[in-house]
């Protein structure tokens, strides 16, 4: 047995309340090593007296292999702990039947000398609601479509940029404008509602210089090239008339240089009012002097990067809160908005972030809160900062296997099990997945322009575990390489738009739809191919007595497919019943399949 | 190489910041697996231009396998990154030369392919000062006694209770009362001063109808049997004088049935204005009704484990939260107390220990917050809950080796270690370590009255990591079993104390105060000892240039330790002059020597 490898570490995502009854529990253990692993629980505190001697009541029940990486086995159980308090321990057995208990003081022989010691058992000692990890119900059942506003459709051209080029007349430099604007998403909605979609996340729209508003100068006011606060209420409230929610960019990290606090340091350096809302290191700070050259790492002042138009607020300072805290609420309060993205959500302090968290749910208790964060997140997701962060690594999965053919199925549901062991099935559930976004290259460029590809990437990404992110354009073929050409015209010219992959877009958000709750919510489980190539997937997923069977073939070859016995089932994606215990999958091909037992 | 044993988690205490410039890294082995790791590290945003293309600002530094249980192996590195930020990775070597890199996407080939995305690597993204666990610099100086205050002494007998028993006069049953007060600790501050501690943890001293008062009457009101406001602001005035702080016990996870508010449930039932203060699940909640049995898992209450004395408060009723921060600051606004130790910590909700955390530090800042908690509790020690909890974990590890023989010196370097890797340097700097409490048998009894293996204990107590605490009463030779019989009533009577026990524990408090700079914050480093027996432990302390070796022999024999030969030393224990370069430990014996290279 090899012991190195196993793990479980009390109150975290291998030990978590799923909701105010309900314990999951998971242990890790070297691949293929452990042939079974018992949970053995009870409360702490109750016993019964056999003779003189009192004993601990508990229960045993064998946990299931769940999911399998590369390197590892996870084991699961769900349990209800009567009284809510949970003393438990782990019996592992090898394929040689050799068992050891697993439990707080680490591995112990699995004997009653063991079991008579409270102290050997890992605890929850207690489930809180308040503790519990809440997401807003409406996430799940939520399909999402990015927006960059600049880029997304002129409405109100006497709003548009002197500087402003004809719609799409180029691909995109770095500050071009091309005149999107907030009527222009109002004058689309009937288009959004249409494709099916049920969230929009905005890129900024507040007040600031360049065409990505990261830079922000007023945080108060609606950029005015993009329209002005009624506009906006009107978006709000048009897409809310429709069952859209509307989801905003704090870029809270930093300020814009053109701000006026920082505009006062400048100006007044070390006597400016604003001197403690940064982290200055020395004066002077202007552009130019003191090593303050952009992109330099001898700034005197930190930055998000090394970026001098990006001064980094200090969100230690309670004026700094105050000030952030005040805008998170009132474009709730006054706007009736329904999420926050927040940019660079790893720089910014952990206190900040839960004065934010209970600052914003005050105001709204469903608003969701999304952190951009690119790495293992976990230390956000503990219930009090973030509901979700923008779900890169599964992107990066899904492109390796669908998109750049790096990977084979194996290492995709490694790697797909590996991330998803990382959180509690609540961060799951409830997590903001995409393909691509303003900061990456577009899905159907990294695609080398193979729709197929794109097809099946998206369908991947609609049927897991989370919330699905569309990014503008992608259900029209558009296309466009890393930052900026990312940030393309969206097409709105029928003849340019590849009207197959829209109507591709509207059924699969359709299927989301049909099935958001065993989409967003039921377990997966992958089952066999019978396929050398490792290019097939073949996965079910599960809630209560629904099921849906999924099959993927990204070979170059059809792919046959068999089929348990004593089901029928009906091919929901061509509409079909299936007469055959097996399905033939064409290459580059998916179907999902309904069945009942 | 065993990489299913390889373990490393970010924003953990494998990767945190120690202080506002410094990070800590570790990464976990299988032993004997790894010959060398190496960290890759650099701020993320920091690359330079070659050529045409930018290459990532890194160095590489290597670890040093700092800790071995029987299982891993832990490599550790501090760094100090620049920016405040850092992106890094691991590059592991096993014997054969095999070399994998290891970071935020798991093992990657060791190569520039790896190395060119950024996504591949940990990271911490910036270190904020706001977020450091920080520790009341105090507590690393402080040597704690504990007081049972029904049985220190009693200074005021016109206070006692009815049938209050003359002092020591038997073994304590359960609702014995002895007549110990407060005036009783103040006349005997001198005795504690002249013992050398500086910190007082006290057991509860508000109303309660109990001799343990952990059963709450009335967070107000100091107990009239142990004295009043004045007398205990006399306490904590003359302690002061003395150098002397004051910690007190606050039982906030649950409260007494004779409270007035259970007292108004029990009376009113479901028209109760208190009936949201607690746990109810059905009404009545009357005692012998209802399920209501003391010690029966039927309770129609949430209460400490199934005790009806001590119904459960609900602590997230912002009333009973405003409750009981108002009685957690009065006592720091009104007493000046330098610390919270609180009870049952584990089973109230970290939402209300995060609000206590506030409150308390905004009346003063350097107050000290233990949790009783007697598990693995890393996640109340994150830096905004507790600073400490009772370390119970090295209590275990101490007995088992020093006083039941259970183990040998490799089972107890590898239980120590395992423990200490579980948290933070920070939060190891302020453990407050223990042998005995007033819920444990007392030292003595447990060694089976052999006062020189509770000489060694205390002794290995006193020299680790963290501030250690002597439970009234060790200092002369008081005994007992499991509770009540380790709360005896303190020995005053010089014929009856145990001398020998005292001058020994004075001596080990001066080695303590004298050297407690390098005692609670200097590294361990596990040297050889040629000892077959695996009974001796060779162990030095090192900080800056200081470094201090100890040596314990807990075998019956003599055992003789070789000593560095370009080193000159002195026994500060025995104040003698080494001349070998090997010291002879007689049988059940330890010392202390000064080394200067």
């Amino acid at each position: 047995m090899e012991k190195s490898a196993i793990y479980h570490q009390p109150c975290s995502s291998y030990a978590y309340p799923y909701d105010k009854e309900t314990m999951h529990l998971k242990v890790r253990s070297k691949k293929d090593d452990i042939q079974s692993v018992i949970l053995v629980y009870g409360d702490p505190y109750e016993n019964v007296k056999i003779g003189e001697n009192y004993r601990w009541v508990s229960g045993r029940v064998e946990m299931k292999k769940s999911a399998t990486t590369s390197l590892h086995d996870y084991w699961f159980i769900a349990v209800k702990p009567e009284h809510r308090r949970l003393q438990y321990a782990f019996v592992l057995t090898d394929s040689n039947g050799a068992s050891v208990f697993y439990g707080d003081r680490e591995f112990l022989p699995n004997d009653q000398v063991t079991f008579s010691v409270p102290d050997n058992f890992f605890k929850f000692p207690y489930i809180h609601e308040v503790d519990l990890f809440k997401t807003p119900e409406w996430v799940k059942s939520t399909v999402w479509y990015q927006i960059f506003p600049e880029r997304f459709e002129n409405g109100d051209p006497d709003r548009s940029p002197e500087n402003v080029l004809p719609w799409g007349s180029k691909d995109p430099d770095r500050d071009d404008f091309f005149g999107g604007d907030i009527q222009g998403i109002i004058n689309r909605l009937d288009y959004l509602k249409d494709l099916g979609i049920s969230g929009i996340y905005l890129n900024p729209i507040f007040k600031s210089p360049t065409n990505h508003k990261y830079d922000t100068l007023d945080y108060y006011t609606v950029d005015p090239h993009f329209g002005d606060k009624e506009t906006f209420r009107t978006l709000v409230q048009e897409a809310h008339k429709r069952g859209i929610r509307i989801m905003l960019d704090a870029v809270f990290n930093h300020i814009g240089s053109k701000s006026k606090q920082w505009q006062d340091v400048i100006e007044n350096e070390q006597k400016s009012v604003y001197k403690n809302w940064f982290h200055i290191h020395s004066f002077p700070v202007r552009d130019g002097e003191n090593g303050n050259f952009d992109g330099k790492p001898s700034l005197s002042f930190d930055a998000f990067g090394f970026t001098t138009t990006m001064p980094k607020l200090n969100t230690a300072n309670p004026e700094v809160q105050n000030y952030l805290l005040d805008i998170a609420t009132y474009w709730i309060r006054e706007f009736d908005i329904d999420g926050w993205r927040l940019d660079v959500a790893n720089e910014v302090d952990h206190a900040f972030w839960k004065k934010f968290h209970q600052a914003v749910l005050k105001e709204k208790e469903d608003l969701y809160i999304v952190g951009e964060i690119w790495h293992n997140a976990w230390n956000w997701l503990q219930g009090d900062e973030f509901h979700s962060v923008m779900n890169y690594p599964l992107t990066k999965s899904i492109i390796n296997f669908f998109i750049e053919d790096k990977t084979d199925s194996s290492q995709l549901i490694s790697s797909l099990n590996e991330h998803f062991m990382k959180y509690s099935q609540n961060v799951n559930e409830a997590a903001f997945n995409l393909l691509d976004s303003h900061d990456t290259a577009r899905i159907l460029t990294l695609a080398k322009g193979d729709a197929q590809k794109v097809k099946q990437a998206l369908a991947f990404l609609f049927v897991h575990t989370g919330s699905p992110c569309i990014y503008y354009g992608t259900e029209v073929g558009l296309d466009g390489g890393n930052d900026p050409l990312c940030r393309k015209c969206m097409i709105w010219d029928e003849e340019k738009q590849d009207l197959d992959m829209l109507q591709f877009t509207k059924k699969l958000i359709k299927l989301r739809n049909d099935y958001h709750s065993i989409l967003s919510q039921g377990s997966i489980n992958w089952l066999d191919t019978n396929d050398s190539s490792k290019k097939v997937l073949h996965f079910s997923r599960e809630i209560g007595n629904q099921s849906l069977i999924f099959i993927f073939n990204h070979g170059d070859k059809e792919a046959s497919v068999s089929l348990k016995k004593d089901h029928s089932y009906t091919d929901i994606w061509n509409s079909k019943e299936i007469e055959m215990k097996k399905i033939d999958i064409p290459a580059q091909g998916f179907t999902v399949l309904k069945t009942e037992s």
